[in-house]
Protein backbone atom coordinates (compact mmCIF):
# COMPACT_ATOMS: atom_id res chain seq x y z
CA UNK A 1 0.00 0.00 0.00
CA UNK A 2 1.55 3.16 -1.04
CA UNK A 3 2.54 6.08 1.67
CA UNK A 4 2.91 9.51 0.42
CA UNK A 5 4.02 11.98 2.25
CA UNK A 6 2.67 15.62 2.01
CA UNK A 7 3.68 19.22 2.52
CA UNK A 8 1.18 21.55 2.81
CA UNK A 9 0.43 25.47 3.03
CA UNK A 10 -2.87 26.51 4.19
CA UNK A 11 -4.73 29.54 5.77
CA UNK A 12 -5.86 28.70 8.99
CA UNK A 13 -8.87 31.48 8.85
CA UNK A 14 -11.38 29.37 7.65
CA UNK A 15 -11.01 26.11 8.81
CA UNK A 16 -11.83 25.04 12.78
CA UNK A 17 -8.35 23.53 12.58
CA UNK A 18 -6.34 20.98 11.25
CA UNK A 19 -8.50 17.82 13.24
CA UNK A 20 -12.43 16.79 11.42
CA UNK A 21 -14.91 17.67 13.63
CA UNK A 22 -18.10 17.52 13.69
CA UNK A 23 -18.84 21.09 14.12
CA UNK A 24 -17.23 23.00 11.03
CA UNK A 25 -14.50 22.52 8.08
CA UNK A 26 -11.29 21.27 9.21
CA UNK A 27 -8.24 21.56 6.88
CA UNK A 28 -8.11 17.67 7.14
CA UNK A 29 -11.27 16.86 5.67
CA UNK A 30 -10.90 19.64 2.92
CA UNK A 31 -7.94 17.59 2.21
CA UNK A 32 -9.50 13.84 2.64
CA UNK A 33 -12.16 14.86 0.80
CA UNK A 34 -10.13 15.99 -2.39
CA UNK A 35 -8.31 12.98 -1.79
CA UNK A 36 -11.48 11.02 -2.87
CA UNK A 37 -12.65 13.17 -5.39
CA UNK A 38 -9.05 12.61 -6.78
CA UNK A 39 -9.31 8.66 -6.30
CA UNK A 40 -12.15 7.76 -5.07
CA UNK A 41 -10.48 6.47 -1.78
CA UNK A 42 -11.85 7.24 1.71
CA UNK A 43 -8.74 8.00 3.36
CA UNK A 44 -6.93 9.12 6.85
CA UNK A 45 -4.20 11.85 7.11
CA UNK A 46 -2.12 11.73 9.69
CA UNK A 47 -0.14 15.34 10.28
CA UNK A 48 2.52 16.47 12.25
CA UNK A 49 0.74 19.49 13.99
CA UNK A 50 -2.59 19.00 14.99
CA UNK A 51 -3.33 23.26 14.52
CA UNK A 52 -5.93 25.11 15.88
CA UNK A 53 -8.71 26.94 14.41
CA UNK A 54 -7.32 30.57 12.97
CA UNK A 55 -3.72 28.89 12.94
CA UNK A 56 -1.68 28.68 9.29
CA UNK A 57 0.97 26.57 7.92
CA UNK A 58 3.37 27.28 5.44
CA UNK A 59 4.82 23.42 6.22
CA UNK A 60 2.95 21.40 7.48
CA UNK A 61 3.28 17.50 7.37
CA UNK A 62 1.16 14.69 6.90
CA UNK A 63 1.03 11.50 4.87
CA UNK A 64 -1.77 9.43 3.79
CA UNK A 65 -2.03 5.46 2.19
CA UNK A 66 -3.84 4.96 -0.90
CA UNK A 67 -4.16 1.10 -2.31
CA UNK A 68 -3.68 2.29 -5.92
CA UNK A 69 0.06 3.53 -6.41
CA UNK A 70 0.48 6.95 -8.59
CA UNK A 71 3.34 9.38 -8.90
CA UNK A 72 3.85 11.70 -6.48
CA UNK A 73 3.09 14.41 -9.04
CA UNK A 74 -0.06 13.23 -10.26
CA UNK A 75 -0.94 12.97 -6.57
CA UNK A 76 0.03 16.78 -5.98
CA UNK A 77 -1.73 17.83 -8.64
CA UNK A 78 -5.12 16.22 -8.85
CA UNK A 79 -5.56 16.91 -4.80
CA UNK A 80 -4.91 20.12 -5.54
CA UNK A 81 -7.31 20.33 -8.66
CA UNK A 82 -9.80 19.07 -6.59
CA UNK A 83 -8.86 21.25 -3.49
CA UNK A 84 -9.69 24.40 -5.79
CA UNK A 85 -10.21 27.65 -4.33
CA UNK A 86 -10.08 26.02 -0.85
CA UNK A 87 -7.21 27.92 0.75
CA UNK A 88 -5.31 24.72 1.21
CA UNK A 89 -2.25 23.72 -1.32
CA UNK A 90 -0.10 20.43 -1.76
CA UNK A 91 3.09 22.34 -1.82
CA UNK A 92 5.33 18.63 -3.10
CA UNK A 93 4.37 15.20 -2.40
CA UNK A 94 6.67 12.42 -2.43
CA UNK A 95 6.84 8.47 -1.73
CA UNK A 96 7.86 6.97 1.61
CA UNK A 97 8.19 3.77 3.43
CA UNK A 98 5.85 2.36 5.61
CA UNK A 99 7.78 3.43 8.05
CA UNK A 100 7.30 7.26 8.06
CA UNK A 101 4.72 8.48 10.01
CA UNK A 102 4.25 11.82 9.69
CA UNK A 103 3.23 12.43 13.52
CA UNK A 104 5.55 10.00 15.27
CA UNK A 105 8.74 10.43 12.72
CA UNK A 106 8.94 13.88 13.23
CA UNK A 107 11.93 15.02 15.29
CA UNK A 108 11.48 18.83 14.99
CA UNK A 109 8.34 21.21 14.64
CA UNK A 110 8.99 25.01 13.83
CA UNK A 111 6.99 27.51 14.32
CA UNK A 112 6.82 31.39 13.51
CA UNK A 113 4.64 33.77 15.36
CA UNK A 114 4.13 37.45 13.70
CA UNK A 115 3.24 40.27 16.07
CA UNK A 116 1.76 43.57 14.07
CA UNK A 117 3.34 45.94 16.04
CA UNK A 118 1.72 49.37 15.00
CA UNK A 119 -0.58 52.11 15.72
CA UNK A 120 -3.00 51.61 12.80
CA UNK A 121 -5.26 48.26 11.77
CA UNK A 122 -4.06 45.64 9.41
CA UNK A 123 -5.68 46.21 6.03
CA UNK A 124 -3.84 43.59 4.26
CA UNK A 125 -2.53 41.18 7.18
CA UNK A 126 -5.95 41.35 8.91
CA UNK A 127 -6.34 37.23 10.57
CA UNK A 128 -2.58 36.79 9.35
CA UNK A 129 -0.39 38.60 12.26
CA UNK A 130 -1.83 39.60 16.06
CA UNK A 131 -1.81 42.98 15.76
CA UNK A 132 -0.49 44.70 18.97
CA UNK A 133 -1.04 48.60 19.06
CA UNK A 134 0.85 49.82 21.86
CA UNK A 135 5.11 49.84 21.72
CA UNK A 136 6.79 46.30 22.46
CA UNK A 137 10.27 46.17 23.67
CA UNK A 138 11.38 43.39 21.46
CA UNK A 139 15.00 43.39 23.15
CA UNK A 140 13.27 42.54 26.51
CA UNK A 141 11.04 40.18 25.25
CA UNK A 142 14.33 38.26 23.81
CA UNK A 143 15.91 38.16 27.22
CA UNK A 144 12.62 36.75 28.86
CA UNK A 145 12.35 34.46 25.69
CA UNK A 146 15.87 33.13 26.48
CA UNK A 147 14.59 32.14 30.10
CA UNK A 148 12.39 29.40 28.31
CA UNK A 149 14.62 27.48 25.93
CA UNK A 150 15.60 23.73 27.57
CA UNK A 151 14.37 21.19 29.31
CA UNK A 152 11.45 22.19 31.56
CA UNK A 153 7.92 21.15 32.51
CA UNK A 154 5.74 23.81 30.92
CA UNK A 155 2.92 23.24 33.10
CA UNK A 156 2.79 27.23 33.38
CA UNK A 157 2.00 27.27 29.21
CA UNK A 158 -0.44 24.35 28.94
CA UNK A 159 -4.19 24.45 27.41
CA UNK A 160 -6.16 22.63 30.53
CA UNK A 161 -7.48 20.57 27.27
CA UNK A 162 -3.84 19.35 26.71
CA UNK A 163 -3.77 15.42 25.65
CA UNK A 164 0.19 15.01 25.98
CA UNK A 165 1.21 12.71 29.04
CA UNK A 166 3.61 14.94 30.28
CA UNK A 167 4.29 18.24 30.61
CA UNK A 168 7.94 18.17 30.13
CA UNK A 169 9.44 18.85 27.06
CA UNK A 170 12.72 20.61 25.36
CA UNK A 171 12.39 23.66 24.12
CA UNK A 172 15.29 24.38 21.25
CA UNK A 173 14.72 27.28 20.16
CA UNK A 174 12.88 30.65 21.27
CA UNK A 175 14.20 33.79 19.02
CA UNK A 176 12.30 37.42 19.44
CA UNK A 177 13.65 39.63 16.28
CA UNK A 178 12.24 43.24 15.38
CA UNK A 179 11.92 43.18 11.70
CA UNK A 180 10.41 46.66 10.67
CA UNK A 181 7.15 47.11 12.02
CA UNK A 182 6.76 43.39 12.94
CA UNK A 183 7.85 41.31 15.75
CA UNK A 184 8.15 37.83 14.92
CA UNK A 185 8.70 34.86 17.41
CA UNK A 186 10.65 31.65 15.97
CA UNK A 187 10.07 28.47 17.97
CA UNK A 188 11.41 25.11 17.31
CA UNK A 189 11.06 21.74 19.51
CA UNK A 190 10.26 18.40 19.20
CA UNK A 191 6.96 18.63 19.80
CA UNK A 192 5.09 21.82 21.18
CA UNK A 193 1.84 21.24 24.16
CA UNK A 194 -1.34 22.30 23.24
CA UNK A 195 -1.31 26.07 22.63
CA UNK A 196 2.68 26.39 24.11
CA UNK A 197 3.55 28.44 21.89
CA UNK A 198 0.63 31.09 22.07
CA UNK A 199 0.77 31.16 25.92
CA UNK A 200 4.78 31.75 25.80
CA UNK A 201 3.55 34.74 22.83
CA UNK A 202 0.93 36.50 25.60
CA UNK A 203 3.13 35.91 28.24
CA UNK A 204 6.71 37.64 26.12
CA UNK A 205 4.23 40.46 25.41
CA UNK A 206 3.23 41.21 28.77
CA UNK A 207 7.10 42.04 29.19
CA UNK A 208 7.53 43.84 25.73
CA UNK A 209 4.88 46.02 27.14
CA UNK A 210 6.86 46.20 30.35
CA UNK A 211 4.70 44.79 32.61
CA UNK A 212 6.58 41.94 33.34
CA UNK A 213 10.70 41.57 33.71
CA UNK A 214 12.19 38.83 31.92
CA UNK A 215 12.86 37.24 35.66
CA UNK A 216 8.93 37.44 36.04
CA UNK A 217 8.81 35.26 33.17
CA UNK A 218 11.25 32.57 34.64
CA UNK A 219 8.89 32.53 38.00
CA UNK A 220 5.78 31.60 36.06
CA UNK A 221 8.02 28.85 34.26
CA UNK A 222 9.05 27.66 37.82
CA UNK A 223 5.26 27.89 39.15
CA UNK A 224 4.28 25.17 37.02
CA UNK A 225 0.44 26.58 36.63
CA UNK A 226 -0.99 27.90 33.73
CA UNK A 227 -2.74 30.71 36.53
CA UNK A 228 1.38 31.54 36.74
CA UNK A 229 1.81 32.84 33.13
CA UNK A 230 -0.25 35.15 31.14
CA UNK A 231 -2.56 34.98 28.51
CA UNK A 232 -2.73 33.25 25.26
CA UNK A 233 -2.45 34.89 22.15
CA UNK A 234 -4.51 35.14 19.18
CA UNK A 235 -4.15 32.01 16.27
CA UNK A 236 -3.89 35.31 13.41
CA UNK A 237 -0.06 35.50 14.11
CA UNK A 238 0.98 31.48 14.60
CA UNK A 239 2.47 29.41 11.61
CA UNK A 240 3.56 26.08 11.67
CA UNK A 241 6.95 26.28 9.22
CA UNK A 242 8.00 22.91 9.14
CA UNK A 243 8.69 19.93 10.40
CA UNK A 244 12.03 18.11 10.57
CA UNK A 245 12.12 14.00 10.11
CA UNK A 246 15.35 12.33 10.85
CA UNK A 247 18.44 13.92 12.82
CA UNK A 248 17.05 17.83 13.22
CA UNK A 249 19.56 20.29 11.83
CA UNK A 250 22.56 21.53 14.04
CA UNK A 251 21.77 24.88 15.16
CA UNK B 1 -8.79 75.12 5.85
CA UNK B 2 -6.18 72.43 6.92
CA UNK B 3 -5.01 70.24 4.45
CA UNK B 4 -4.01 66.55 5.90
CA UNK B 5 -1.38 63.88 4.19
CA UNK B 6 -2.52 60.68 4.67
CA UNK B 7 -0.53 57.20 3.85
CA UNK B 8 -2.73 54.49 3.21
CA UNK B 9 -2.67 50.64 3.20
CA UNK B 10 -5.10 48.87 1.42
CA UNK B 11 -6.28 45.19 -0.33
CA UNK B 12 -7.33 45.74 -2.94
CA UNK B 13 -9.22 42.45 -3.67
CA UNK B 14 -12.75 44.19 -2.74
CA UNK B 15 -12.61 47.66 -4.28
CA UNK B 16 -13.02 48.29 -7.93
CA UNK B 17 -10.16 50.31 -7.13
CA UNK B 18 -8.71 53.43 -5.46
CA UNK B 19 -11.79 55.76 -7.77
CA UNK B 20 -15.22 57.04 -6.85
CA UNK B 21 -17.26 54.89 -9.83
CA UNK B 22 -21.06 54.04 -9.81
CA UNK B 23 -20.07 50.25 -10.43
CA UNK B 24 -18.90 48.97 -6.76
CA UNK B 25 -17.06 49.74 -3.49
CA UNK B 26 -14.14 52.24 -4.39
CA UNK B 27 -11.07 52.78 -1.72
CA UNK B 28 -11.74 56.57 -2.22
CA UNK B 29 -15.31 56.11 -1.37
CA UNK B 30 -14.46 54.20 1.65
CA UNK B 31 -12.08 56.72 2.77
CA UNK B 32 -14.51 59.55 2.14
CA UNK B 33 -17.24 57.76 3.98
CA UNK B 34 -15.00 57.15 7.07
CA UNK B 35 -13.75 60.78 6.94
CA UNK B 36 -18.09 61.78 6.76
CA UNK B 37 -18.44 59.50 9.51
CA UNK B 38 -15.90 60.95 11.86
CA UNK B 39 -16.69 64.62 11.31
CA UNK B 40 -19.51 64.89 9.15
CA UNK B 41 -17.46 66.86 6.69
CA UNK B 42 -18.33 65.91 2.63
CA UNK B 43 -14.91 65.83 1.35
CA UNK B 44 -12.67 64.72 -1.82
CA UNK B 45 -9.53 62.99 -1.65
CA UNK B 46 -6.93 63.33 -4.22
CA UNK B 47 -4.82 60.01 -4.32
CA UNK B 48 -1.24 60.11 -6.16
CA UNK B 49 -2.32 56.55 -7.95
CA UNK B 50 -5.75 55.54 -9.28
CA UNK B 51 -4.79 52.44 -8.87
CA UNK B 52 -6.73 49.55 -10.52
CA UNK B 53 -9.26 47.11 -9.15
CA UNK B 54 -7.52 44.15 -7.55
CA UNK B 55 -3.86 46.09 -6.67
CA UNK B 56 -3.08 46.75 -3.58
CA UNK B 57 -1.33 49.74 -1.82
CA UNK B 58 1.35 49.51 1.05
CA UNK B 59 2.05 53.34 0.95
CA UNK B 60 -0.42 55.41 -1.28
CA UNK B 61 -0.58 58.88 -0.72
CA UNK B 62 -3.63 61.41 -0.50
CA UNK B 63 -4.96 64.48 0.78
CA UNK B 64 -8.09 65.44 1.82
CA UNK B 65 -9.11 69.38 3.07
CA UNK B 66 -11.40 69.50 6.45
CA UNK B 67 -12.63 72.57 7.50
CA UNK B 68 -11.90 72.46 11.14
CA UNK B 69 -8.36 71.48 12.56
CA UNK B 70 -7.78 68.44 14.42
CA UNK B 71 -4.45 66.47 15.41
CA UNK B 72 -3.02 64.48 12.69
CA UNK B 73 -3.46 61.63 15.02
CA UNK B 74 -6.97 62.12 15.47
CA UNK B 75 -7.67 62.22 11.93
CA UNK B 76 -5.53 58.94 11.54
CA UNK B 77 -7.78 57.03 14.64
CA UNK B 78 -10.74 58.73 13.87
CA UNK B 79 -10.61 57.87 10.23
CA UNK B 80 -9.01 54.16 10.89
CA UNK B 81 -12.31 53.43 13.80
CA UNK B 82 -15.07 54.31 10.57
CA UNK B 83 -13.23 51.90 8.40
CA UNK B 84 -13.64 48.99 10.67
CA UNK B 85 -12.82 45.91 8.77
CA UNK B 86 -13.06 47.73 5.33
CA UNK B 87 -9.93 46.57 4.43
CA UNK B 88 -8.07 50.03 4.24
CA UNK B 89 -6.06 51.21 6.79
CA UNK B 90 -4.43 54.92 7.47
CA UNK B 91 -0.82 54.18 8.26
CA UNK B 92 -0.02 58.00 9.04
CA UNK B 93 -1.58 61.62 9.08
CA UNK B 94 0.24 64.87 8.71
CA UNK B 95 -0.85 68.43 8.57
CA UNK B 96 0.55 69.57 5.36
CA UNK B 97 0.76 73.45 3.87
CA UNK B 98 -2.05 74.18 1.22
CA UNK B 99 0.94 73.95 -1.77
CA UNK B 100 0.96 70.10 -1.21
CA UNK B 101 -1.11 68.05 -3.79
CA UNK B 102 -0.93 64.58 -3.12
CA UNK B 103 -1.39 63.77 -6.88
CA UNK B 104 0.83 66.99 -8.12
CA UNK B 105 3.18 67.31 -6.11
CA UNK B 106 4.46 63.11 -5.95
CA UNK B 107 8.33 63.05 -7.70
CA UNK B 108 8.29 59.82 -7.81
CA UNK B 109 5.82 56.87 -7.70
CA UNK B 110 7.25 53.04 -6.46
CA UNK B 111 5.52 49.66 -6.95
CA UNK B 112 6.49 46.34 -6.33
CA UNK B 113 4.60 43.38 -8.32
CA UNK B 114 5.08 40.08 -7.07
CA UNK B 115 5.01 36.81 -9.12
CA UNK B 116 4.52 33.35 -7.37
CA UNK B 117 6.75 31.23 -9.14
CA UNK B 118 5.39 27.56 -8.24
CA UNK B 119 4.07 24.88 -9.47
CA UNK B 120 1.24 24.74 -6.70
CA UNK B 121 -1.41 26.91 -6.30
CA UNK B 122 -1.43 29.95 -3.77
CA UNK B 123 -3.37 28.90 -0.07
CA UNK B 124 -2.23 32.54 1.78
CA UNK B 125 -1.57 34.57 -1.64
CA UNK B 126 -4.62 34.44 -3.15
CA UNK B 127 -5.19 37.30 -4.98
CA UNK B 128 -1.72 38.76 -3.50
CA UNK B 129 0.66 37.35 -6.09
CA UNK B 130 0.26 36.34 -9.92
CA UNK B 131 0.57 32.62 -9.76
CA UNK B 132 2.97 31.76 -12.31
CA UNK B 133 3.18 27.75 -12.75
CA UNK B 134 5.80 27.25 -15.08
CA UNK B 135 9.36 28.73 -14.52
CA UNK B 136 10.33 31.87 -14.91
CA UNK B 137 14.11 32.92 -15.68
CA UNK B 138 14.39 35.50 -13.56
CA UNK B 139 18.15 36.52 -15.29
CA UNK B 140 16.95 36.97 -18.68
CA UNK B 141 13.40 39.07 -17.25
CA UNK B 142 16.09 41.36 -15.68
CA UNK B 143 17.95 42.13 -18.94
CA UNK B 144 15.19 42.63 -20.84
CA UNK B 145 13.37 44.85 -17.86
CA UNK B 146 17.16 47.09 -18.49
CA UNK B 147 15.90 47.86 -21.82
CA UNK B 148 12.95 49.50 -20.64
CA UNK B 149 14.43 51.58 -17.95
CA UNK B 150 14.89 55.73 -19.00
CA UNK B 151 13.03 57.93 -21.27
CA UNK B 152 11.15 56.61 -24.13
CA UNK B 153 7.65 56.61 -25.95
CA UNK B 154 5.73 53.58 -23.74
CA UNK B 155 3.09 53.57 -26.17
CA UNK B 156 3.62 49.78 -26.43
CA UNK B 157 2.56 49.25 -23.11
CA UNK B 158 -0.47 51.83 -22.31
CA UNK B 159 -3.56 50.76 -21.93
CA UNK B 160 -6.27 51.94 -24.55
CA UNK B 161 -8.06 53.78 -22.14
CA UNK B 162 -4.91 56.00 -20.55
CA UNK B 163 -5.95 59.35 -20.16
CA UNK B 164 -2.13 60.87 -20.05
CA UNK B 165 -0.87 63.66 -22.19
CA UNK B 166 2.03 62.30 -23.67
CA UNK B 167 2.94 58.38 -24.04
CA UNK B 168 6.78 59.27 -22.97
CA UNK B 169 7.98 58.86 -19.81
CA UNK B 170 10.96 58.51 -18.11
CA UNK B 171 11.90 54.78 -15.93
CA UNK B 172 13.82 55.20 -13.62
CA UNK B 173 13.75 51.79 -12.19
CA UNK B 174 12.82 48.43 -13.21
CA UNK B 175 14.94 45.63 -10.97
CA UNK B 176 13.88 41.90 -11.45
CA UNK B 177 14.94 39.58 -8.48
CA UNK B 178 14.44 36.19 -7.47
CA UNK B 179 13.26 35.41 -3.99
CA UNK B 180 13.08 32.45 -3.00
CA UNK B 181 9.71 30.93 -4.83
CA UNK B 182 8.51 34.63 -5.96
CA UNK B 183 10.09 36.62 -8.37
CA UNK B 184 9.67 40.46 -7.32
CA UNK B 185 9.65 43.27 -9.92
CA UNK B 186 10.11 47.00 -8.83
CA UNK B 187 9.65 49.92 -10.63
CA UNK B 188 10.05 53.31 -9.70
CA UNK B 189 9.30 56.91 -12.36
CA UNK B 190 7.52 60.04 -11.57
CA UNK B 191 4.67 59.02 -13.59
CA UNK B 192 3.46 55.64 -15.14
CA UNK B 193 1.02 55.15 -18.32
CA UNK B 194 -1.98 53.46 -17.46
CA UNK B 195 -1.01 49.71 -17.03
CA UNK B 196 2.08 50.11 -18.01
CA UNK B 197 3.50 48.02 -14.62
CA UNK B 198 0.98 45.39 -15.31
CA UNK B 199 1.92 45.41 -19.41
CA UNK B 200 6.26 45.48 -18.86
CA UNK B 201 5.54 42.40 -16.47
CA UNK B 202 3.28 40.79 -18.67
CA UNK B 203 5.50 41.22 -21.65
CA UNK B 204 8.66 40.36 -18.88
CA UNK B 205 7.17 37.00 -18.13
CA UNK B 206 7.59 35.77 -22.13
CA UNK B 207 11.46 36.84 -21.44
CA UNK B 208 11.00 34.83 -18.50
CA UNK B 209 9.53 31.23 -20.33
CA UNK B 210 11.67 31.54 -23.29
CA UNK B 211 9.37 32.83 -26.08
CA UNK B 212 11.01 36.31 -26.11
CA UNK B 213 14.56 37.62 -25.70
CA UNK B 214 15.39 40.83 -24.22
CA UNK B 215 15.60 41.81 -28.03
CA UNK B 216 11.99 41.13 -28.56
CA UNK B 217 11.65 43.43 -25.64
CA UNK B 218 13.09 46.47 -27.02
CA UNK B 219 12.20 45.83 -30.61
CA UNK B 220 8.54 45.96 -28.74
CA UNK B 221 9.10 49.24 -27.10
CA UNK B 222 10.54 50.89 -30.27
CA UNK B 223 7.37 49.60 -32.28
CA UNK B 224 5.43 52.12 -30.21
CA UNK B 225 2.23 50.08 -30.51
CA UNK B 226 0.37 48.16 -27.69
CA UNK B 227 -0.39 45.49 -30.60
CA UNK B 228 3.87 44.77 -30.05
CA UNK B 229 3.92 44.48 -26.23
CA UNK B 230 2.76 41.06 -24.43
CA UNK B 231 -0.12 40.54 -22.62
CA UNK B 232 -0.95 42.28 -18.99
CA UNK B 233 0.07 40.83 -16.08
CA UNK B 234 -3.16 40.55 -13.26
CA UNK B 235 -3.92 43.20 -10.92
CA UNK B 236 -3.42 40.57 -7.84
CA UNK B 237 0.69 40.55 -8.16
CA UNK B 238 0.60 44.83 -8.23
CA UNK B 239 1.65 46.48 -4.89
CA UNK B 240 1.77 50.48 -4.46
CA UNK B 241 4.55 51.04 -2.74
CA UNK B 242 5.66 54.50 -1.96
CA UNK B 243 5.35 57.80 -3.22
CA UNK B 244 7.73 60.70 -2.82
CA UNK B 245 7.53 64.63 -2.84
CA UNK B 246 10.43 67.19 -3.47
CA UNK B 247 13.69 65.58 -4.36
CA UNK B 248 13.57 61.79 -5.00
CA UNK B 249 16.30 60.03 -3.30
CA UNK B 250 19.65 59.37 -5.24
CA UNK B 251 19.48 55.61 -6.90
Amino acid sequence: MPRYKLIIEYDGGGFVGWQRQTNGRSVQAALEDAVAGFCGEATTLTAAGRTDSGVHALGQCAHVDLTREWSAETVRDAVNAHLGDAGVAVLSAEMVGEDFNARFSATERRYLYRIANRRAPLALDRGRAWHVPRPLDAGSMAEAAACLVGHHDFSSFRAAECQAASPVKTLDQLDVERIGPEIHVTAAARSFLHHQVRNMVGTLALVGHGKWTPDDVAGALAACSRAAAGPTAPPDGLYLTGVTYGEPPPS
